[in-house]
């Protein structure tokens, strides 16, 4: 294990991290899509992939500006938040309750990001890694509409029911308050 | 594996998960504060590990309040999140940049739990169950608080310096630019 004694050196293996969770998510997302019921949170899911495309690319391009090639380092705290994710897609059987555990899942794996990138881009900043910084603020803005949405789609707006809602009103067939 | 099919299985599903991970960080925090060169971050994972133990005071009474013992369920998103910071503080030579990594790792914590706190509120709201609904909310900004707490010790407030730009300043004895 290679040791980390300057900021450098911490935003580099900061970033390999972020790299590979973004694997990770573009690897999990269409088997999201896929577990949803609900139109909307479908279509939530498939661009947020495109978006998160976009993301991986962005920290290639800050890899490829240092001078050296995109390469990822096992992000074990996204493993854990997937793995979570994973097990509990398969203990629910009610597809209401399902979009809201798949909205759950998905908030957090979207925190992970935030704290990542906003750390990440600090880390630029001090650095003076002034197009690194925008890049990568470019992405945690991103991140920050896609929480806000997700939420949305769980509360619902306007005269569109939410998520939740239609969750609680599903008694699952069995005895739930 | 239970299955899930009501909110309200889910609700209680959820509350394990955190109550486990709160446990998790109560263990976690004394290494990070020992592991800390800061008198300001020392201090702040001191203060922080007794808001947590209130926090998980909360979760069980609202474990009681729904007529139930408290009990957890293996967080695996905390476990992944706490060996991913084991295994930074373990690379780390250089202090400052020790302490950069330390509040790095905790504000992925922070937010994994301001995702989990917050999906937990909303899910209160919508089964009605207005005392945990306060008490998650509670958690919830004082989550919120300590984030923003962190990023002022990483970043520095007025005529303190941060964290970040002390470790920007050492050159850890190697190459760093």
């Amino acid at each position: 294990m290679a040791k980390i004694n300057t900021m450098q050196e911490l935003f580099v293996d900061s970033l390999r991290d972020l790299y590979d969770a973004e694997q990770q998510i573009i690897n999990a997302l269409p088997k999201m899509e896929q577990a949803a019921s609900s139109a909307q949170l479908k279509s939530a899911f498939r661009t947020h992939l495109q978006q998160t495309e976009t993301q991986r690319q962005r920290l290639e391009q800050i890899f490829r500006e240092m001078g050296m090639q995109p390469s990822g380092k096992t992000c074990k705290g996204m493993q854990g938040l997937i793995k979570e994710n994973e097990e509990m897609m398969a203990m629910i059987g009610e597809p209401a309750v399902l979009d809201a555990t798949l909205i759950a899942g998905a908030q957090k794996v979207e925190h992970y990001e935030i704290a990542a990138y906003g750390t990440l881009r600090t880390m630029a900043t001090e650095l003076g890694m002034e197009n690194a910084k925008r890049l990568l603020q470019q992405t945690l803005d991103e991140e920050g509409a896609t929480d806000h949405l997700l939420t949305q789609i769980a509360e619902g707006t306007g005269t569109r029911r939410g998520i939740n809602e239609r969750a609680v009103a599903t008694d699952g067939g069995s005895a739930g308050s």
